[in-house]
């Protein structure tokens, strides 16, 4: 509604696919409620925000628009935009070839999930360790790996985004602070409204990790070997030896994939009807 | 300072280089006093800023930076953000060679200025029609040129940049309302302190004018055809006909050039001593 906030705002593909700040700045400097997760490889997800609201990202991208606290406009609002610049209307007329009404809320958010599917980050040393290059990983790291799969890490970050495909409370073993856990985000209790997802996120994917801080939902934890720590304790029950939260550190920077070639979009030109920034 | 607000905020290249709101929002959603002038082709005026207060483009680059309404930040900030990075610190180096200390709030300026020297948009139909292609322009078009000439627009909107040349008052003959001239922003006097300067501003550069609605310092006339119609009443003392007026702004349309291709830029990652967001 400003014309200020974009998905970009929150979701900078150059900076690892998030904002860098503890909880997102939308309509007005207010401040969202959780830390912004990343675009990159979100297709790969079991489902999208961090309480698994919406089942993909083309139901996603149609709650950022709408918030008060992020873009603050309206599905009446988008479309009318979109209608009132003919280059928008020619551009959705061949993406969506035979529909008497190609210009919707629906097919904005799928044109943006189809954006977002491209949004992958292939190439990462553990990748290239997985595939076989056993020199892609130094000694440390490899050693980072064996204390994840050992130390039990790999119970929740597991699949194509080491992360991201499931829920689990926070903490298993121990509830971390009031800082790092504030009492009036319940997380997935919100849309199950089931006693036993209180507190429960999902799994956070970790894929370029080493580029998203701050850490956790509520954007609490600042230092990568911090956030691992915090884990340990929370969700093992163990104090990991500062030596292992740095292998394991170590490990999750090899996760950082290369991102695809964004160029950077020339916008077609608002017109009289376009609706106002307000 | 809040790391939300970019040059790229307020200088958008994908809606012409500007944000298409009459004043800029900055740190902690306060409003600009002025509407943001495009960064393309910013290099070909004669000075920066609307009052020419930046003898050039990294002169310029160091006013945003700090202001407090914009990013909000300090030059020694900027340092120590850029130092606790070692890409940047390496990148630096590269680009400023012999240098003890290449990384300074002088060189960042400078990088910029360096960019933004790349950010010009030749191809514009106009262009076409200078070099002798006649079916450039079409008949409206040429007449529109022809008026612009003849009614003296181009007194003052001429050069490479279609304007950016030199200082006027606004108006030159009529001075306009006080929702398009607020009293409270003299322009280039604040600069000279001379009376002859008040409510002078630097001419407008017209290239991209099409893409970069509002218009005026004050970002208060939403359609071309408006800012021509004052432009004709306030700069030429004639009300030009509304005939004339399309004419005029069909013309202004053939100024559109072709905007370079910008790779949208991967950041490297902060490290545990980049200062954190405020």
């Amino acid at each position: 509604r400003s014309h200020v906030i974009s998905c970009n705002t929150c979701h900078n593909l150059g900076t690892g696919g998030a904002d860098n700040v503890p909880t997102s700045i939308g309509h007005g400097w207010q401040k969202g409620p959780r830390n912004s997760p990343t675009v990159y490889n979100a297709a790969f997800n079991v489902a999208q925000f961090w309480d698994g609201r919406a089942v993909d990202l083309r139901e996603q991208a149609k709650g950022p628009v709408q918030a008060g606290v992020e873009m603050n406009s309206t599905p009446e609002r988008v479309v009318a935009t979109l209608k009132s610049i003919p280059d928008y209307v020619a551009e959705f007329a061949g993406a969506f070839p035979g529909m008497a009404d190609p210009v919707t809320f629906d097919n904005m958010a799928l044109a943006i999930e189809a954006f977002e599917t491209t949004l992958i980050t292939p190439g990462a040393r553990f990748d290239r360790f997985l595939a076989g290059d056993d020199a892609a990983l130094d000694a440390t790291e490899r050693r980072g790996l064996q204390v994840f799969i050992d130390s039990g890490c790999a119970a929740c970050h597991n699949g194509p985004n080491v992360g991201g495909q499931d829920y689990f409370p926070f903490g298993v073993v121990e509830r971390p602070g009031a800082e790092v856990l504030p009492q009036g985000d319940k997380g997935r209790f919100a849309v199950t409204n089931t006693a036993d997802d209180e507190y429960v996120f999902r799994a956070a994917p970790l894929r370029n990790v080493a580029l998203t801080a701050p850490y956790f939902h509520s954007g609490q934890a600042w230092e990568l070997e911090q956030a691992v720590a915090i884990m340990s304790t929370a969700q093992l029950g163990t104090e990991m030896t500062d030596e292992d939260v740095r292998a394991v550190t170590a490990f999750l920077h090899t996760l950082t994939g290369t991102p695809p070639v964004v160029t950077y979009p020339i916008l077609p030109a608002s017109t009289a009807t376009t609706p106002r920034p307000e």
